[in-house]
């Protein structure tokens, strides 16, 4: 099989099933019981805590765990939006982001803030200064995530928090890193955003996990209160399972030096390996990440190409995984007309992989094109 | 070990561990994605859904997944509240209820609702006509739990939801049935309830899984949103692990009938174990149910108890777990005074728990109050 869909989901990794069986079935206390059974559950919390705070470039007391990277934008965005709800009700964004972003959003537009969305360059990239022009010294929000799910475009989060809060230095900004993390290193930190989000499971962790890095100092309302878990800002019995494999899934990651020369290897085999195919158009925004990439085989539906790929045991997407069917929104935004967006392909590389995967896919690739009918 | 805590939070059981491993494995794929990991994934997300289901006494399609019982009943009573939000504002629950509903009603009052707390009687319980006497015709929300997570008080919800019905017909009703699931049969169809919470880790389940039912028609608005997962209501790659988890365990449970005779033993073995113990007050709700009791050892606080029982391999807890370290807000809307609210263990089983469990408490127990020097 040649799993190249790792921007949808990751195989969870042997460190992390470990780790969860372990918490499940000996440590598998409640973090708020008072004894012995109770602290052992809050210690193994307390070292994935650890364990995704290094994966952030943070301090553990400023990562908050969360249920997926969808909870975590929420809590970040509609969290710090209900915390300044009694200022100027400005918000920048981007036309390139997660869905579950993008719905925050909309959903303060419909509570009366002025949304700002920062369109995409025609190579699907949003530059610092793009972001920048659109702030003024009533904007309080901002969000641009750190690395595209479907172009792989990456922004320099340092330079545009500077000038974010340059020009509106009251703003707070969050970036969705859920596809950077693992691959690049990120510095919540040093890079002076106010929040972050991870996911667990683009990253070889569990599906049902996720962490937001607030910046201390920063205030967040609560989205789910109860028993006051998690200092207040995310009551309910804590996730201790897959928290556990997110914190193991990211300890046993390979560096992101070596990833990286790795993925490199592996796009230029597959831009290579399909170069040939007739109307084939890669989408390459400048800069982007080298773990994924984007292309349109024009003349077919990107639906009907990845069935025929999955028949090969070869697993890419169409778009997102988010968007199930949908037209990508991300595509239309950098202009790509409909039948170009219709026929775009995802691969998306993990550590894992191997250039055999790479040139399985492009054989299947190369059969599918030469097998199926295109669309008149 | 005897783990007498299980209120609080249990084992996981083999079955679900084992389903654990094989989707985080194997069909590893994200529900949302088109190709064939995807559809296996969303048919194990789909097979738990069913089993969660049988659990509840409804049909899959009413039941949404949630990060957990606080999550699921955040979403239950904000989310109807928001749906009501342009109709009279009024809701009625109870004194006993659970931090992550009580909280939702503190969090309502603040946007203008207005509340009713129904007192409990001095035995725990709180019955049908008191909280039929609470509403009126302009009620729009009710929540009362089914089993008290303190000290076992049931509430019989098809008689309730037929008097709260009778007396406000537009209000919608929503019980949090954590405490009950496994253990008691639920019937969410059958009692008429609108909206039902159970989770899984009390239930032999992973914890960060928990569901919620709604009722066909019932409209609830989405704390959560983005991607679109759970039609709408409940946005965020589905955390199929736990899911996955959560529905085996309910599928692995002992018959509803085998277990009340077993709980009954032990209760009875139990409270004869302890009859000796001086000043031992046992609360005990009229028709509460077997699998949870809860005693003041008066003169002990229980904290100091239940350290001296965790070194000897018991493990108990002062109160819920939820409450870590506060006084019992259930234990003081009884009436008891401070010093016996503050002496009070609960002893909660599961069907997993045998005789000896018991005796060792018992032993232990008495070891603790022969050593510890009362308080004056």
């Amino acid at each position: 099989m040649a799993y190249l869909d790792n921007s949808a989901t990751t195989a969870v990794c042997e460190a992390a099933v470990a780790s969860m069986v372990q918490v499940m079935t000996e440590t598998f206390g409640n973090p708020s019981s008072l004894h012995r059974m109770g602290i052992a559950a809050e210690q193994a919390l307390s070292r994935a805590r650890s364990q995704v705070a290094t994966l952030m470039g943070a301090a553990p007391e400023q990562v908050t765990f969360t249920s997926g990277g969808t909870e975590a934008n929420n809590l970040a965005i509609l969290g710090a939006a209900a915390a300044k709800a009694r200022t100027v009700r400005k918000a920048v964004t981007t036309q390139g982001e997660h869905p579950s972003v993008a719905a925050c959003f909309d959903e303060l537009e419909k509570q009366g803030w002025q949304v700002t969305r920062v369109p995409l360059r025609p190579d699907g990239t949003v530059l610092p200064q793009d972001i920048e022009a659109a702030c003024d010294a009533d904007t309080v929000l901002v969000s641009a995530m750190t690395v595209n799910n479907e172009t792989g475009a990456l922004l320099d989060i340092a330079d545009t928090v500077k000038r974010v809060k340059r020009k509106a230095s009251g703003a707070l900004f969050h970036t969705d890193a859920v596809q950077a993390a693992g691959k690049l290193t990120l510095k919540a930190e040093r890079w002076g955003v106010d929040l972050m989000t991870v996911s667990s499971h683009k990253i070889h962790g569990p599906k049902g996990c996720g962490a937001l890095y607030i910046r201390k100092g920063i205030r967040v309302l609560p989205r789910q209160v109860g028993g006051g878990q998690e200092r207040g800002l995310r009551s309910g019995t804590e996730g201790v399972p897959c928290a556990v494999g997110f914190g193991a899934a990211a300890a046993a990651l390979p560096a992101v030096s070596e990833q990286g020369a790795h993925f490199e290897t592996l796009r230029n085999a597959l831009l290579r390996g399909i170069a040939d195919i007739p109307d084939m158009r890669p989408h390459l925004p400048t800069g982007g990440v080298p773990y994924i990439v984007n292309v349109s085989v024009m003349g077919f539906r990107s639906e009907t190409l990845l069935h025929f790929l999955a028949e090969r045991d070869v697993f890419v997407s169409g778009g997102s995984a988010c968007a199930k069917g949908q037209l990508s929104s991300v595509l239309t935004a950098m202009g790509l007309p409909e039948r170009e967006a219709d026929a775009a392909l995802r691969i998306s590389f993990s550590h894992t992989n191997t250039k055999e995967d790479v040139e399985r896919f492009c054989t299947a690739l190369h059969e599918a094109v030469a097998t199926l009918r295109r669309r008149s």
